[in-house]
């Protein structure tokens, strides 16, 4: 490969001839790591034409670098960075071009970074034997054929214009629909389409709806322990933020603190304990809200993923008053990277979500919407959704009887179904330590503390899910897990549970 | 098609015999437009299984509907939608399902819609025969074909865990690299991999950077006029916002008012009047800047679409104390629903960039990024900038051509590349009335009222621009403004003009 000759500039703050100058920028192209051994140089014409110098000086240069082993001349082919030129840093280094006076610290007037968690999902997580790792596509239940091709459809002419426009004000009509007539009345809700905002991913409709509702001024409902972005979502809207203590049954209305504006919950299966919400604590949630004129959030978390029995009516299918704002994803369990999820709330709200989303990022890629559309209306994901469906039962009954066969305790919800199962250690034994030390063993697991406030520092419950891990790994992977809680579990309480 | 026996839902909140609550559920999907003429109903066995209910009941409500012409029986084949049935609204109405009892003008925060200004461009754009309209793709000048084949290869099972996993945590590697080896070196910029981070367009750009950098105690400096995006933008974070008026020679470094903590410019080409800085300027800019320690945004405009010269180092390039945040986007010149743009800055700065992104929306889809890095390292993207550069340059030559023949006054600058021109009324003469009448003749302008802050109401000016329309229709569209620019100028003035 030639290298660019745009990709030379001569830097006009540079002294010195112009010899020199064009010498530094080269080697300062290979110290920095952009121009790499074996590349080959323009050739002395096209760099002078492009300086606007003389070839002469060009050749000049070339021949300076050459016999400082920068480059290396091959007869009539030219010149190229040499084998033997000195070595950058492994990504490119920016090159000595003045220091950084700013003041960050005072600059940034926000500092989102300091607030999150990291949740521990290493990048090579697919090189561990027995990943419980959560929210990722398992390549052998993906439709990876359908999807493909309902991408190539989304990329023929046909549908040019939807990929290609600028589209803020409206979304796919044919996402929108599937939406509002497959979608929806399957959860009992009945929206148009003015009363459905696509969003990218859940997050991005959780993040609209929490900046249109919360401020300083006001007052959010959070379930404890609950999903940890929506911390970090609710600590930038600055507003005061509640954790409400979730029972067995998900959350208990009765419980409910007065003076909350907005409440955020996850009645389909509550994240992360798996809990499901009966539809007699739907209705008396529904009374309190009316009485106190509260606005619930509903994520209708993993619905869709429900082993023994059909799901219950979303609640916002029970709302009479509008006060219900619905939030639904097809990113988890088709595949995360897809960002796509949807809002679906009163016409005046869905108004205000979606200039909001157009100031943010205008709208999700058209593309995406697109293909999305193809593939949900010839029924590849409702195919897809039942293959996964039926896997994932199969693992977690594996998973139930191997937990219970190493006497491992199980915190959350055992029967609702979902993709993972939330666990307690032992007394005494940190999940955080756990985590670190499976790694050893090839097993990752999920350490529970970024689930509950950070008041709180609950060290005691762990995430295992099995979405990503193959059937025929999960006993041995459980085995592990137990293994390495026994060695943890201090003496005393060992030696008493064995007595 | 059978309708999905997952779509039906009894209500328990309605009163009445199981039979009578069927045939509700079914007249109101069919009432609602979820259940559409022709479609085929679920057998009585599957629906009453489902429904938990005697397969009697169904039948017998099945039987009302037919009575009633919702229904359709077909013999053996069951039991269909009416061709007949009573028609719903366009699209599915909710049902009389209670009253939005909710007071959102109170129970919203904040307001985004009622700030933004609708710029005007109908969804049917390229219905009109002459779009002048701006920052859409064209179909003929688009590499449909290569970036089909990029696709394709970015939906391979090489490519799985980078198209489905979540990872806000890193950017495609591929992306990251081509933007640090190949583009930003263009720009006279060396930045390491932690000094980038790819966003969704450079809109998501403009808005991550806003929201770190600024807050109520806060100001901002704007260009005058400018993109009408950015003030919405602003508006978000409630700082205070200052517009610097700008000359023939973009952003005069003189005019610059005391007391900004933060500018935004568009040095490469002025958005809207397509001005470019003149390197002198450019360091006099970071001259005040370094004086004053003001952060300077340099949203990197439609540098590529330079036409008769290399384009200016980029301001970033010049700076010595990392005070600029460059901000460049893939998605103007390749088509703007790609939405990938980037972010350059400090390492401190992109790490906060990075956490905000992933509270608001994750990470930029993985199979974009992909494809993207496909697209440009194999080399289809520089070549097809090179078409598109040539293509606008000639569409130019023939705007000027006519817009000089016609007697209409150009506003911004003529001859530094770009996609548009930015044109003036003669005195009397509204822009937006004139945009408004030109659509009887199939001419789409843009009235350039949204660039100027509201206070201004500045109706004089408009943008046309040259991206969207084929080279042969650019003269008549050009004849038919200045037809009715003609027709629309008061009698004086017109007379004295032609005397």
């Amino acid at each position: 490969m030639t290298i660019s000759v745009e990709c030379f500039l001569l830097d006009p703050q540079h002294s010195g001839t112009l010899q020199s100058r064009i010498r530094q920028m080269v080697a300062e192209g290979i110290l920095a790591g952009r121009l790499r051994p074996g590349e080959r140089m323009p050739s002395s014409r096209r760099l002078a034409e492009h300086l606007g110098v003389s070839r002469i000086t060009v050749t000049l240069a070339y021949a300076d670098l050459v016999a400082d082993d920068y480059l290396r001349a091959r007869g009539r082919s030219g010149y190229f960075v040499s084998d033997s030129a000195p070595q950058p840093g492994d990504f490119p280094q920016p090159g000595a071009r003045g220091t950084d006076v700013v003041d960050w610290a005072r600059a940034l007037g926000h500092r989102p970074a300091s607030g999150q968690l990291n949740m521990g999902k290493p990048r090579n997580w697919r090189e561990f034997r027995y990943p419980f790792v959560y929210g990722q596509a398992d390549p052998e239940l993906f439709d990876h054929a359908n999807w493909r091709g309902c991408m190539i459809q989304a990329l023929g002419q046909r549908d040019f214009a939807r990929m290609t426009d600028d589209q803020f004000e409206q979304d796919d009509p044919g996402l929108l629909e599937y939406i509002a007539r497959h979608t929806l009345p399957r959860r009992g809700i009945l929206a148009r389409g003015d009363e459905i905002l696509v969003t990218l991913g859940a997050q991005n409709a959780l993040w609209l709806t929490a900046q249109l509702l919360l401020n300083q001024r006001r007052n959010a409902g959070i379930e404890e322990p609950g999903y940890p972005g929506l911390r970090d979502i609710l600590n930038q809207t600055r507003c005061k933020v509640t954790g409400i203590p979730v029972g067995p049954r998900g959350l208990e209305p009765d419980a409910l603190p007065e003076g909350m504006d907005v409440l955020f919950c996850t009645p389909s299966h509550h994240c992360p304990t798996g809990a499901t919400m009966p539809l007699e604590a739907r209705h008396a949630l529904l009374v309190v809200a009316n009485a106190r004129g509260l606005l619930v959030i509903e994520d209708d978390y993993e619905f869709e993923i429900s082993h023994d029995r059909a799901p219950l009516p979303a609640l916002k299918s029970l709302d009479r008053e509008g006060r219900v704002i619905h939030i639904g994803s097809f990113s988890k369990s088709m595949f995360p990277g897809l960002r796509l999820g949807f809002l679906v709330g009163p016409a005046e709200f869905i108004r205000e979500a979606r200039a909001l989303r157009a100031t943010v990022l205008r709208h999700p890629p058209g593309l995406l919407q697109r293909a999305a559309a193809h593939f949900l209306s010839l029924g590849h994901y409702d195919a897809m959704l039942r293959r996964l469906t039926r896997a994932f039962a199969a693992r977690r009954a594996v998973m139930l009887a191997a937990v219970r066969a190493e006497g491992l305790t199980i915190a959350g919800a055992a029967g609702d179904g979902g993709s993972s199962l939330w666990m307690r250690t032992p007394d005494g034994v940190s999940a955080t330590e756990l985590s670190q030390a499976l790694r050893a063993d090839s097993v990752l697991i999920e350490p529970g503390g970024p689930f509950f406030g950070e008041s709180l520092g609950n060290d005691r419950c762990y995430r295992i899910a099995y979405s990503s891990i193959t059937q025929d790994r999960i006993a041995e992977g459980i085995a592990r897990i137990a293994r390495r809680t026994r060695a943890m579990t201090p003496q005393g309480q060992r030696t008493s549970r064995a007595g």
